[in-house]
């Protein structure tokens, strides 16, 4: 495990821009990246899209999202591919072709469809103040699991986490999918990153305490090319 | 994880030792490998012993053992590196300053020490029946631990075990050395052996079963760069 | 550039096969390997092939012929490729949708095709002692060339050595085809080999003397990841 | 060889500054780069020194020159590594136990040093108009060459353009030292940056035309893993 401590958000923004852009041009064959929606990777889509866009020699990446809320009845396209759209792919005008949608409905042949394709080369991941990473929430899934489904039946606590990524609640669907622990961890790298003081427990928890299931994204500390990168904040209760 | 099944014992040897032989001729510059004692591995060391010995080219090669049993008062090298050397750096003729030994001693820098030389390349490790990989035995070591010493205050059914090492129980320690979990899963990569009808029960747990504390080594599926060679007896219970 | 010198011929062909091996087992993904015929690789070969006959574990790895003398109106495969299956791909039963085969007919798109396939990862060479290697001939290619054309009409005094190749000189062509210099030079590894006494004078002046269009092989000497693999014979003139 | 054709000298500053602190990245070992001073490198610099200045996580990274007009008599540091501190080594704050001085008197160590430290990870070079690159100038060096002094008493025409380098004539020197040919061609990767329009005519002879002696710039064409990034105005002439 690498731990970078950034001054503040915005050189969090760089450092984690500049990782991803490493990983792109360190080959010429096909690169293929999983990519995080929610509030932490602003700061380095922000960095990121300029470089990208229009870049035809940046045209060998391949783009993932390692979990998704769909839509009841697949209505429109689920809500994190779409924020990933809206921050990232879009603005960076990421080719179609090479934005590789998970959704409810393809879910059980993604981890095949990503070894097929080579391996992702590296994911980049936040963390929820409860210790969660892609959608694997305590009580969710396990260190076992693979690309899953998670139910309410089986997490009745997630259903108004869930609806309230809804404008119209009627939209919400009665399950999510993500890639489990042992998918993300058969990523080349892991790059997590985490800003900001409501961040500060769980970095104290990831850094210096136990891998524990209380908090999947301890697990993650067995990667051997793990790299976290979090600015002066997150890190701020770290001994 | 990778598997690859071998027709019986002898190809298992053969391809854990390109699997070595590979890793050693990948770099010009220092490569660093810990090896496993016991049993398992002298089919390896059967077919590598002879391809490295007085071979000057591969004096780049250093060796680390991943866990010690030594004698009380460190009247005499330890257990596993006495074993080692019988097995393989002896008769390899492998460079005295290659061998970097880890003992009851100097185990609380073993950790900072490989980092320093670079990393571990590779790890060769076997596994047991019950589930236990280096020192790493069920209720000993935790997937948090790095090297550490393990006492039989804490573990009182492992003093029999120890003992039976020794001719002379006398000789005796009342602990051991091992590189825990947190030191494996930190090398590039991990080449599991198991050979013979009384791994092929574990090796089922291993391949089919879910990651517990219960049996150590399920833990190691979460590396990303395992390989696990194993022959059709040690196979024969996969379904 | 990195020198190995072996006792003798066998030591050649196993740490020659090492190598090999080395490249097939460092990736999961598919490996793309061209390999030499003719006479300094059947020591190679006779290592090599029941390591990898049968083995399913290595499917993953591709094969590519560097060179070729094609029989004239195609009445039959190259003389090239006839070689390297009775040698080696079909004693080793080697799968026929792994074999990818340059011919007389090709070879324009030779360079694009290995590119697309994502490179050469390694390639296994001899050389002449006239400072051959591949087809690349003093006076046939230059430095420049990708694949291509060689034909007698450029270079009369080939012609007797093409013919000897065919047991009725009818059958003989008036070209061949090689991959050229800069085709070699894209592969991430090349691995030349030499052995016997035959070969002590162009190694002395492929180690020691200067990279230099009368001895093509020379300007592999440029190649950053270059092994050149010896026997005492071969190596009895260097200093 | 990678092309990679850039907008404006902006985005090349910001392109090859990415493939440098790609390399640092990707790496937790030591890194080892050689980086060029001039007018060509400003740009990247501009980019790079706000990103590395006082980062603590990149104190891995280590500095090389890869050649240098020494002062007659050594009576301060030379011309090219003066250079380099005041464009990037100084205002980075980069550790003086990180910068590795090539100069007029350890020159003949350079080769050796380098890959004792464990060779070079990427460099980062320029070239003239005319089809030089370091101080690899036509009929000074030839493609055999490790690092080297190069005198005026073989190369009159050059003592001008080094006494141009120095205020006061007589602070001159009558030699200058290179890493030469084999010593850059040995590097893992070769990052070769040009701009405008008087980089026009030697980018197209350097892309579309022959390797050759007359352009020593022409051979870094022969390694495998060559980026090439330049400016659309640089790439004018280009077919």
């Amino acid at each position: 495990m690498r731990v970078i401590i950034t001054k503040n958000y915005e050189e969090l923004g760089k450092v984690a821009s500049q990782h991803l852009l490493g990983t792109m041009f360190a080959s010429q064959e096909r690169v293929n990246l999983a990519i995080t929606a929610g509030r932490t990777p602003l700061e380095v889509y922000k960095y990121l899209v300029p470089e990208v866009k229009d870049k035809n020699y940046l045209n060998h990446v391949h783009y993932y999202n390692f979990d998704e809320i769909p839509y009841k009845d697949n209505k429109q396209e689920g809500i994190t591919i779409a924020d990933l759209r809206r921050l990232y792919l879009n603005p960076a005008n990421v080719l179609e072709e090479n934005i590789h949608v998970l959704d409810g409905e393809n879910y059980e042949n993604q981890d095949n469809r990503i070894q097929n394709d080579g391996g992702l080369d590296s994911i980049l991941l936040g963390v929820g103040a409860d210790g969660h990473y892609c959608g694997n929430l305590p009580n969710t899934t396990t260190v076992n699991d693979y690309t899953s489904k998670v139910t309410f039946e089986d997490n009745p606590d997630l259903e108004q986490v869930i609806i309230d990524h809804f404008i119209d609640p009627k939209d919400a669907p009665d399950f999510y999918v993500t890639m489990g622990p042992r998918s993300i961890m058969s990523a080349k790298q892991l790059v997590l990153i985490a800003n900001g003081r409501e961040k500060s427990g769980i970095m104290k928890s990831f850094i210096e305490g136990e891998i524990t299931p209380d908090l999947p994204v301890t697990y993650l500390k067995l990667h051997p090319n793990l790299v976290v990168i979090m600015d002066e904040e997150a890190a701020s209760e770290l001994n």
